[in-house]
C-alpha cells in the first residue's frame, strides 16, 4: 500500500501500482474523463504510470496550463505521425508545446509544405486522432536508441548521443514511435480540433551555421468550437494589433534612422500620453507625490553604487566616455539612483518623511532587435516612475495608499479584470537577493497585509522577486481575455544601504528609510500599447485624441461648423471639423475609421433651428440636440469613467 | 592733407599728422574731453597717434566698450607700477584688461599680497593717477627690449624673444615702463576710482608645469559714483547668484554622483519648471503647435546625416555601443533629426502646411567641467523646441509669427528691456556654411523682414549665423543691466536637403520645405538660471512655488488657519500653512527669507471676522481682509504680467 497526497491535503491510501487515472476515477468518474495529465513528486508523469511509492500526485485537466501543455506534446506526436505518412524519407528532429499549441522541426529533405497542403495534414491529424491510440511510454537502453534511428535520422542520433543511458525513453502510439521525455494524454482521440497555423525556417540546434530545418506550428483543441474561438480571437487581435492601430490613428511611428526600439510619438499619440500623464499627475498630487526632474545619464560609478552596473551593465548600452576627463556615464536603466542622490540633498526628520518623489523618467535598455516588438518591448520608455522613502512604521500605509492609486488608475481606464501576483524570494537560491534575511521578511509580510486589508485576489509566487526586494504585481486580463502584467510597487530595504539614506528619528538617533518603487501604469509605451489593444483604440472618451467631428452637409455650413466648433472648445471638448468638399457618407466612413466617438452633422436645418444632429461611433443616433444638451451628455459619459481621486 | 571718414559717413580734410584728439576738438570741445581710445583702419591706436594717410576713425568714450577696454588696459600700467614702487624687486609678467576691469601676473619674489594690503595698492594707484602722466608709446628694437630686461626680468624676455623686430613697442608713463602693444588713455588722471578686487595664483602662460605667479585683479572707474554703483551691483549679484538662490529655495541640486553639469531638479524647481513649461504650451497650442516626444539618443548615422556628427562628434560624449549587433547611438545633441524623421512619416501636401513640432526635448552636449556654471553652463539641458516645416512663401509670415510668441513669452516674465541680432553669414569665410548662396539670401532677408515689420530693435552681425542658417537672437538686459542672450530663431534651408523632406505644391510636384527652429526660453536650465538673477527669486507671481503662507498666531487657530487654506486652494492659489509652534515674528521673518509674495495672519480677531490679515513680501501690509477680497487682489497681480496669448 501507497499513501497519496492530493492538491487539497487529502491523504488517501491505495495499492501499490496504482495509475492516476484510477485515483481520478477513485474521486469520480466525471472527473476522470477530463483528466488528461498528471505529475507525481513534481515530475511529469503518464495518467497511466503505475505509482509504485508515497508521494503528492496533481491531476491536470484542460483547464491547466500543464494540462495544455500534455495536449499540445501529444498532438506534436500526432503532427509527426501525419508528416511522416505524407512526406514519406523526411527526418524528425523536436517537437515542444509552446504558449498558444505546438511545433515540429523537420528536414523535409525533397519535399516542401506551402499554406496549400495546411488542410491535407489537418485532416491526416485527425484521421489518426480519431483512431483512439494510446501514448505508450517505455524505458530503451542508448544502445537500443541508437541503432533504431541510425542511418535513418541523425538528429535523433545526435540528441541520443548527448543522453545518458538508462534515461532515455521512447513513446508509441499507434504505429508511430519517437523519442521522448513522457507527459502525454491519455489516448489520441481527446484531439479533437487541429489547426496548422503556419510553416517557418529553423536552424538546427538555433545555429545558422548549421541547416535550416522546416518548423510547423499547429494548435489542436479537445472541442470544435474551442478552435473557432481561438482562431476568431486571433483575427481579432491581429485588428487590435497595437502596432497597425497606432500607424492608422498616427500616434506614434519607428524610424529605420533614429534607430529600432525607439518610439517617436506623433502629435496624436503625445497628446494622448500628454493627458495620461496629467491624469497621473493630479492624482498623485492628491497622494502627496511631489514631481521632480533628473537627467537620463548618471556617472557609472552611480551604478555601481546601486547595483545596477552589476545587473544590467555588459548587457546593455555600453558606457559614454568623454572626449577628455576621462568620465565614463550610462543611459540610465533606471531612475532610483537618481531620487537617492535627490533624497541625499539634505537631511530629513521622521516627522518630513513619507517624502514621494514622482518623475516621468526616461529609461534605456538593450534589447536584442528580434525581442522588440512595438511598443511592448522598446529600448527607451518612460516610466511612470515615483519613489516612497518612508519609516518602517509608515510602510504599511504608504503600500496601501499605493493600491489605492493603482485601482483608481485601473478603474479610470477601464481595466476592471486582474489579479495580482507578490512575487517572493526563491527559497532554494537565497544568494540571488541583495539585503538581509530579516528585512526580506518584513517587506514581504508588508506587501501581504496590504494585498489582504484591500481584498485583493494574490496569488504568492516563489522566486519571482527583484534582486533587490520583493514585489506586488497587477496582471491586467483585457478585452480578449489576454493577461498583461500592468503596474508594479516594490518594497526596497537595499538601495536605501547602498545610498546611505538616513532620517532623524523620535529618538534624535539616524535611522535608514525604507524604500518603495512603484509604477501604476508600468511605461507609457507598454501601456498605451495594451490600452490600443484592449479598447482597439475606442479609449475612454476623456482620453480620446478627438472627442468630436463636425461634419458639414456642404460648405454652405462652413460657419455654423466653425460656431458649433467654438462652442464645444469653450466647454474644453476636443472637436474638429470636416468641411471638405465630400459627400456625408464619406466623412461618416472616415470619422468611423478614425474612431471619433461623436459625429456632428450640420446642415440647414440645424442651423436654421442652432441645433445639431449627433451620432455615435458605432451608428447609434442622438437625434437632434442643441449644443448644451450634447455637452451634457459628454460630461456624462467622461464622468462615468473619470472619477476624482480621493485620497 | 589726408581724408579721415568719421562712423557717420562723413569725410573731412587734415593736415596729414592729425592726432586723434585734434579731430575729436574739431568736432567738439566737450566731445573731446570724454574720448579715452581711438581705432584708425581697424586697429587701436592711442589718441595722440599722428595720421599719415587716409582712412576710417573712431573715437571711443567711457560708454564704448573699446573706451572701457583702454581705460582698464592704462589702468593694469598703473596697477603695475604701484606694485613695483610698493614691492621693489618684483617681476612683471602681462596685464591685460577683461571684461569688468583689468589684471596684472606678477612674480611677487619674497613678497606676498593679502587683503590687507589692498587698501595700499589702491592708495599708491591713485597717487600715481592724480600726477596726470601721459602715456607715451615709442618703437624700439629687438635688441633695446631685451638689453632693458636682460638679467631684470626673465618673463619679458621670453615674451620679447617671441617677437619680430621692428614691431616691438614700449609704454611709458610717468617713470614707469612697460612692453606694451598700445591702445590707451590720454593719461593717468581720467582714473579717478580704483578697486583691488582679488588676488589669486596664475601658473606662467597658463601650464601648470610652470611656475606660479600672483594675479592681481583690479577694476577702475572715471569717478567715484561708477565704483560705488559698480560694487552694489556686484553685491546685488552674489545676493541674486542662482546657485545661492537655487539651493535657498530649494530648486535644484546638484549629485557628485550622478555627475558634474547634471542639474536634479527638487520638487519645488519642478514645479516651477513645470508651470513654465505649461505656459508656454497652452500659448504654443493656440499658435498652431502640436507636441511630439522623441528618444534622447539615436543612431550615430542619423547625425551624420543631419550634419550634427561632424560637428560635435569629436568634442562631446562618444557613442553609445551595444554589447551585440554592433549598432551605434549617439545621446542627442538636438532634437531637429528626430523631428525631420517625424515630418518624414508621411507624405504631405502643401495645404496641411505649415507643420509645427514642438518638444521639451532634453540634449547632451559634453562641456569640460572647467566650463560648467550653475544651471547656466550644463551637460545636459531641455530645451523648448520647435520646428516649423513651411513652404517658402509661408516663411515671412511663420517668422513674425514666431516673434509673437517670444515677445509674449517675455511680457509675462517680466523682461521689458531687449535688443535682438540679426546673425548672418561671415562674408569672409563662406566655407563655414552648409547650403547655398541663393537660399543664405533668402533666409537672412526673411528674418530682417520679420525684425522690421515687428519694429525690433536690431543689429547686424556678420559671421555669427549658424553653420547651418541665419538667426535672430534676442539679447535681454535683466535688472542688473547685464545682457543675456535668451530665445532665439533659426531658418534653416539646410536640413530639408539633408533629410529629403518634400510636400506636393498645387503644382502636383514635390518641394522642399523650408524649417525654422526656434525656442523662445532657449534652455529650461539656462532660463530658469536668468530669471531667478533677474527677479532675485520674486518671480511673478503666477510662477511662484508657493504664492501665499498662512500664519496662525498659535496652534488655537490651527483650525481657521486649514479653512482659508481649503478657500484658497479652491481659488487656485498654491498656499502653504505655518502651524508651528514659534512665534509670529520669527513666522514672518522665515516667510520673508522664502520669498513668499503674502502672508495670511490668522489669530482671534481673524476667526471672529471670518477675515485675514495679508501682509506683502517685502513688508507692505495690506489690512484686514476678507478670502474674498484677497483672492481678487492675486488675480488681478497676476493677470498684470500673465496675459493669454493672442495669435
Amino acid at each position: 500500500m501507497i499513501n497519496i497526497t492530493l492538491p487539497d491535503g487529502a491523504v488517501k491510501t491505495f495499492d501499490k501500482g496504482v495509475t492516476p487515472m484510477d485515483v481520478a476515477k477513485q474521486i469520480s468518474e466525471g472527473f476522470a474523463r477530463n483528466v488528461i495529465s498528471a505529475n507525481f513528486n513534481n515530475t511529469t508523469i503518464e495518467t497511466s504510470t503505475p505509482l509504485v511509492k508515497d508521494g503528492s500526485l496533481i491531476l491536470y485537466t484542460w483547464n491547466d496550463d500543464d494540462g495544455k501543455k500534455a495536449f499540445w506534446h501529444s498532438s506534436a506526436h500526432i503532427l509527426a505521425q501525419a508528416l511522416e505518412e505524407l512526406y514519406p524519407g523526411i527526418k524528425l528532429w523536436v517537437g515542444p508545446a509552446i504558449e498558444n499549441g505546438f511545433y515540429y522541426d523537420v528536414d523535409m529533405g525533397e519535399h516542401t509544405i506551402s499554406e496549400k497542403d495546411f488542410k491535407a495534414i489537418e485532416d491526416k491529424m485527425l484521421e489518426i486522432a480519431r483512431g483512439k491510440h494510446d501514448f505508450n511510454m517505455r524505458s530503451v537502453s542508448k544502445a537500443e536508441a541508437l541503432s533504431y534511428y541510425n542511418g535513418v535520422n541523425n538528429y535523433k542520433v545526435d540528441l541520443i548521443e548527448n543522453l545518458e543511458d538508462g534515461t532515455i525513453t521512447f513513446c508509441d502510439h499507434s504505429a508511430f514511435t519517437d523519442l521522448c521525455r513522457g507527459g502525454h494524454i491519455p489516448n489520441t482521440s481527446l484531439v479533437k480540433a487541429v489547426k496548422i497555423m503556419s510553416v517557418a525556417g529553423a536552424y538546427w540546434k538555433g545555429d545558422e551555421k548549421n541547416k535550416q530545418l522546416t518548423r510547423v506550428y499547429g494548435i489542436s483543441f479537445p472541442k470544435q468550437k474551442e478552435l473557432t474561438e481561438y482562431l476568431e480571437l486571433l483575427e481579432e487581435a491581429k485588428k487590435r494589433d497595437h502596432r497597425k492601430l497606432g500607424k492608422e490613428l498616427e500616434l506614434f511611428t519607428f524610424s529605420t534612422k533614429v534607430g529600432q526600439g525607439l518610439p517617436l510619438w506623433l502629435p496624436k499619440g503625445a497628446a494622448l500620453r500628454e493627458r495620461l500623464e496629467n491624469f497621473l499627475k493630479q492624482a498623485q498630487k492628491k497622494a502627496g507625490y511631489e514631481m521632480v526632474v533628473t537627467p537620463h545619464i548618471g556617472q557609472k560609478e552611480l551604478y555601481v553604487t546601486s547595483g545596477h552596473y552589476a545587473k544590467y551593465g555588459a548587457d546593455s548600452f555600453q558606457p559614454i566616455s568623454t572626449p577628455a576627463e576621462g568620465e565614463e556615464f550610462l543611459l540610465k536603466p533606471m531612475n532610483c539612483p537618481h531620487h537617492c542622490e535627490i533624497y541625499n540633498t539634505r537631511p530629513f526628520s521622521y516627522k518630513e518623511l513619507p517624502k514621494r518623489y514622482a518623475e516621468f523618467g526616461t529609461v534605456y535598455r538593450y534589447e536584442q532587435s528580434g525581442e522588440l516588438h512595438g511598443l511592448t518591448r522598446v529600448r527607451g520608455f518612460t516610466q511612470d516612475d515615483a519613489h516612497i522613502f518612508c519609516t518602517p512604521d509608515q510602510l504599511d500605509a504608504e503600500f496601501k495608499n499605493v493600491i489605492d492609486l493603482v485601482l483608481y488608475v485601473f478603474g479610470s481606464l477601464g481595466f476592471e479584470n486582474f489579479k495580482t501576483q507578490v512575487s517572493v524570494r526563491d527559497p532554494e537560491n537565497p544568494d540571488k537577493y541583495i539585503g538581509s534575511v530579516e528585512n526580506w521578511e518584513k517587506a514581504e509580510q508588508a506587501i501581504l497585509n496590504a494585498a489582504i486589508d484591500k481584498g485583493l485576489d494574490y496569488e504568492v509566487v516563489e522566486g519571482e522577486a527583484a534582486f533587490y526586494g520583493p514585489k506586488l504585481d497587477f496582471m491586467v486580463k483585457d478585452a480578449l481575455g489576454r493577461n498583461w502584467q500592468l503596474g508594479t510597487i516594490q518594497v526596497d530595504y537595499n538601495l536605501p544601504e547602498r545610498f546611505e539614506l538616513t532620517y532623524k528619528g523620535s529618538d534624535n538617533e539616524l535611522h535608514r528609510p525604507v524604500m518603495i518603487h512603484r509604477a501604476p501604469f508600468g511605461s507609457m509605451e507598454r501601456f498605451v500599447a495594451i490600452l490600443l489593444e484592449h479598447t482597439g483604440g475606442n479609449f475612454p472618451l476623456w482620453l480620446m485624441p478627438e472627442q468630436v467631428i463636425i461634419l458639414s452637409i456642404s460648405e454652405k455650413y462652413e460657419k455654423y461648423a466653425e460656431k458649433v466648433l467654438n462652442l464645444l472648445e469653450n466647454n474644453e471638448i476636443r472637436a474638429l471639423v470636416d468641411n471638405r468638399n465630400e459627400t456625408i457618407g464619406k466623412k461618416i466612413r472616415e470619422a468611423e475609421m478614425n474612431k471619433i466617438p461623436y459625429m456632428i452633422i450640420v446642415g440647414e436645418n440645424e442651423e436654421k433651428d442652432q441645433k445639431i444632429t449627433v451620432r455615435q461611433h458605432g451608428g447609434e443616433d442622438l437625434g437632434l440636440l442643441s449644443v448644451e444638451e450634447f455637452t451634457t451628455i459628454v460630461d456624462q459619459q467622461i464622468k462615468k469613467t473619470l472619477k476624482t481621486f480621493k485620497n
